[in-house]
């Protein structure tokens, strides 16, 4: 059947409670109070077969007992009943909120009755958030369907958490910090609905500026980019993904079964559809609310006004590699300010209006900047023996309301400043603890803003079946020979499929002749995995410099290594080593890896991450941004190298990774580029499968 | 005259107070207040000409009419008069405050006034503490000789601020979140008493167990970092250096005039000398808290226990790259805990109490933690709807009356949690609003524990006047001769009296013949500053294999550049390549600037700075640790180099720049270092005058 509409499951005409109850203690009293007792317009059921009333209300035996449809059944019965409850009145009821733990989260069992639940929702075309979940709340039906305590007030965050414990921390810090929301949705197991939905329902929803996250794991990849890009165009999401460290990717999985993606992939998704990432639970929390009440920068330019040059100066710091940057005045502005501020004060940014400041220095220091193109005003203030603190929030809060850059505020105290600092927030002027939060916290709002565009519209790969299929050929023909990977002649074939320039190869076995047309200088190598270390087994020999040499060599090594076969190679002009692989990562599938060949790759890890789809010019962003930028941006007497030229290869590589799943392992290894006319090529391939 | 102790001017017998006042707003009556009016018991001396009396106390019309010797005079009269005040009293008083501005900070006259007091401070062996400072508060003396409004709580927390406003905010701030001070002071522009002095008293004072410094420059680099070094064997020294980036440290210059150092190089140097660098302004402040409040933790492992699974993650994420660590529970503990613990909890670090614990289940895991080897217990709660946040609090602070360990609180919320924290931090146990400022600020105050012994005690360099002076005829003949450097051939003998091994090199003027004994292969190439890229010019031709073909590379070069003078040098086999230098720094003086060399060295900086003086066990321990350590760890199946080659290199470099001041550059590159039994050889060698 059909999906029904999310909107029809958070914002409900009508809701049943199966396993409401009274008992003190129990999860379906604590829900059953927070439907009835907290301002919920619809109707309400009420089912438990062991009541007839209550809380004063008629208690139905069951969902079939009741007649009509219901928007919403929130079930709270122990595992083992909830397929029945749901089999039974899936006719009639489309959304179910499935409280009950006793499922994935437990072992073989609890997998099945999920697989089953699953199932179910599936033929019936029903919405399943959970199980194992806290439920959800609407501020703006007033409807909390949950068991945590309290309803928020009505904003525009949208909360989604993988943790019930979390959501309901949130819920205490957002009444102490004024954080005011759309919605708070746990999803437990994310059996169905998963962050997945609800990113795409909350895009919708014109109620919800911001979407936060805090997320275990990310269930479907390749879904979650597609629908990230799409959202994060429309507005931003704020994720705090879990799961760093080896460590607590165990805990987690121990926790709810989450799959983690490695930390550095999810790094890179994240940056590639725009998702915010927040570092900690604190910058989450912050980033939610300074979007949740101003709009974004209009451009990246920051002016600081403060009354102490030290909390200026540690503004400034804070500014090192910054999407928003320190504003250089106009010589107009400059001498302006410098009118009617003391000669010790300072008209560069920031503009230290010193420490005896009244509020007139700021009013005037803020009044000399609204004509410069400037997105973001910051005010700092030090509460010195003169500073009339809350006059200066006055004249910030003025300054806001007829200006269109955002104003934020930095009041470096405690007693002094704090009434100031409520008088703000309740104008919705963002405030910090101190000046380096703020850059850091307004830094990422305008990140998103500026990459949000930037990076979609991948055209889709054209999977080309033809070259499928011979490749396909070829890796069954070696697998028959026992073969683990491909030799290196057959990889360079595949290469060439995929206009990839590796180099010319020549096998001699004991007995073979010399071509007569063979180019020189050329390497011999010995070509067989028995030989790992052929520098220190001097299995490789270089510049051989004519058909003598060669034979020679030939002989040498046939000497020590009796029956190998001998790859000869030409010997190349030697190019910048780059390193090119694939990464099969279990939740986002195939990711290009590419970055700084030679000695020290693996010591420095010189490499980053593409993940597809990518279109053409996408790859060359990323790339001039790289950890091998430095190549494409002629910097430092390095004459440029050709950037197109390494976005078709990876590109290619892409193509590759998604047409052959047969190739486990796929590297180049070497890949020569040159800032000259020769072409890039690779020197060794490695196809594993 | 013998300088006196600090000790009369922080904690004095007399005060008198010169510009004492009583008119409102003036900065002589805050002053006058605070010394009168927050419980000061020493005697007390208003000094104003204009006054008969003052605040119901007698008026001295100068310091002179006093007739008693007065421990400190606090100065707070105009600039020009400040010089005749001191110098009329400098022998019955020995400590002055000059609050006063109007010196260095505002240019050239300002200058010469600071000279002159100075030079008097200087005759009379007087201790000064600013001017332009805001003055001193000691809480254990109830005295605040300031103009910050009131008086801390007596602890053992120092702050100097080279900031007023920073001091004043700092008070405020201090209040709110309970630090205790022993001391603050603010330097201003730290004419003779600067953060090197102060470190050196508050190292030695009992009452000090954390000194917090806000510095925007470093007076005297040398002696920082052997004071530094020294005291924080006893104490830890934190310090938040402003001016990191190079917009700041303009803002400072038109600040206070101070020099601002590197800041790689202030990063280099805090680790040498044992400081725990603060990021910023709320790091700082919650560091010393915590080392104001609890024993470093006597081990790095830690226990987290939490009742919701995401913020324990979130917990495990922190510790990434930390020098604490998630303890490994042994299996005696595990099963403990299991007996106990809900089947669905974890009783792996961290501890998973599940979102329905009381506090037994807190205090059942506390307790079984006690024996095992564990140095920090951190408890994690969020205020889930059965939680009893209260009784949760009394069971952490029951234990740490009993345990020997570190333990903290992150209790995460708002209302639920406020309590709580306050009754926590009442009892001295460190709380964090979120879990990773926890594991943040912990592995400083830990950090610092293990560093604090590893890198004194370094030998001085023994100074050959020998070889000083050979170098520096060469360098005169070579400045007589026009040249800005040394030719190869000599810089390599200058190396060679340091112990460093250069490449062998024979200089050939057109005519010269091929000398019999000359070794092959060969490389000859042009020796002028003339030919920038010799590789592009062709003015180098690699691997000359016999007397022939050098002959035919030299006519070649000859044809092409005549006149010139051809290097001819050994073929070497190719090392890998270092790099090394000194940066003579302008605070610190000479710095070794040693790494990996080659193509990328620029591109990804992968240098370090050593520091002077080490010892050669302190430079090994630096090498292993450094960006090169890869290439003494013998990993990744490479061969180790010698750490002690390299570090004998850079002691000589050390050497070299302490004996040859007049090199104002000098640099070897490539140095070449092998993994064979050959010797490290510097290829090119840069000595610069």
């Amino acid at each position: 059947m059909e999906k029904q509409k999310l909107s029809s499951l958070f914002a409900p005409k009508s809701i049943a409670i199966v396993g409401a109850s009274d008992k003190e203690g129990k999860v379906g009293t604590a829900i059953t109070e927070n439907v009835l007792k907290l301002g919920y317009q619809g109707e309400i059921f009420l089912v438990n077969p062991s009541y007839e009333k209550l809380h004063g209300k008629e208690c139905h035996k069951s969902l079939s007992e009741i007649e009509q449809n219901v928007d919403v059944a929130v079930v709270v019965v122990p595992a083992k009943f909830v397929l029945d409850v749901v089999r039974e009145s899936a006719d009639k009821v489309k959304n179910f909120v499935i409280i009950s733990a006793g499922f994935s989260e437990v072992g073989k069992d609890g997998v099945q009755r999920e697989g089953e639940l699953a199932l179910l929702a599936k033929q019936k075309g029903l919405n399943v958030l959970g199980p194992n979940c806290l439920g959800f709340i609407s501020p703006s039906s007033s409807l909390n369907a949950s068991f945590a305590v309290g309803m928020p007030e009505k904003g525009n965050i949208a909360f989604v958490s993988q943790s019930g414990a979390l959501l309901v921390a949130a819920l205490d810090i957002a009444k102490k910090e004024g954080l005011k929301f759309s919605s708070l949705v746990s999803v437990g197991n994310k059996m169905q609905l998963s962050e997945i939905e609800l990113m795409e329902e909350l895009g919708d929803d014109e109620n919800t500026k911001v979407i936060g996250m805090y997320l275990e794991g990310i269930k479907d990849g390749k879904r979650f980019i597609e629908v990230a890009s799409k959202v994060s165009q429309k507005k931003p999401i704020v994720i705090l993904k879990a799961g760093k460290t080896e460590k607590s990717q165990r805990a987690i999985s121990s926790h709810t079964g989450a799959l983690s993606g490695s930390d550095e992939i999810i790094d890179a998704v994240f940056e590639k559809t725009g998702v915010i990432r927040a570092d900690n639970l604190e910058d989450f929390f912050e980033i939610l609310e300074i979007i949740s009440i101003v709009d974004v920068p209009k451009n990246e330019k920051v002016a600081v006004i403060t009354n102490a040059g030290g909390a200026g100066v540690l503004a400034t710091d804070a500014f090192k590699g910054k999407n928003i940057k320190l504003a250089d005045f106009s010589e107009m502005v400059k001498s302006k300010l410098r009118e009617n501020l003391p000669e010790e004060g300072s008209v560069e940014n920031p503009i230290d209006v010193l420490g005896d400041a009244a509020e007139n220095r700021y009013a005037y220091a803020l009044e000399n900047i609204v004509d410069e193109e400037i997105g973001t005003a910051l005010c700092i203030l030090t509460p010195q023996e003169k500073t009339p603190v809350g006059k200066v929030a006055e004249v910030i809060m003025d300054f806001k309301n007829k200006s269109d850059k955002v104003v934020a505020a930095a009041f470096i105290g405690g007693e002094l400043v704090e009434e100031a600092i409520l008088k703000m927030k309740a104008a919705n002027i963002p405030t910090f603890a101190f000046p380096e939060r703020a850059v850091e916290i307004l830094d990422c709002y305008y990140k998103w803003s500026q990459r949000k565009g930037s990076h979609f519209g991948a055209e889709e790969v054209v999977k080309s079946s033809e070259r499928t299929e011979i490749v396909g050929k070829m890796i069954s023909r070696a697998k028959e020979e026992g073969k683990k990977a491909l030799r290196f002649d057959d990889a360079a074939k595949v290469m060439a499929l995929y206009g990839i320039n590796a180099i010319e190869s020549h096998y001699f076995k004991q007995g073979d002749e010399i071509a007569q047309e063979m180019k020189y200088p050329v390497v011999a190598k010995i070509d067989s995995d028995k030989v790992l270390h052929k520098t220190d087994q001097k299995a490789l020999i270089l510049d051989l410099k004519n058909r003598q040499e060669l034979s020679e060599a030939l002989e040498d090594l046939w000497s020590r290594f009796p029956g190998e076969e001998i790859l000869v190679q030409p010997m190349l002009s030697k190019g910048t080593e780059l390193i090119l692989g694939i990464n099969r990562d279990e939740v986002f599938g195939p990711i290009v890896v590419a970055g700084l060949g030679g000695i020290y790759t693996e010591v420095f890890k010189m490499v980053d991450f593409f993940i597809p789809p990518m279109s053409r010019n996408e790859i060359v962003n990323k790339l001039r941004e790289s950890k091998i930028g430095f190549l494409f941006a002629g910097a430092r007497g390095l004459k440029e190298f050709d950037v197109e030229e390494v976005a078709e290869i990876i590109s290619s590589a892409m193509a590759f990774a998604e047409e052959i799943p047969e190739a486990r392992e796929f590297d180049i290894n070497p890949m020569f580029v040159y800032n000259t006319d020769e072409k890039a090529i690779a020197v060794d391939v490695k196809i594993i499968f």
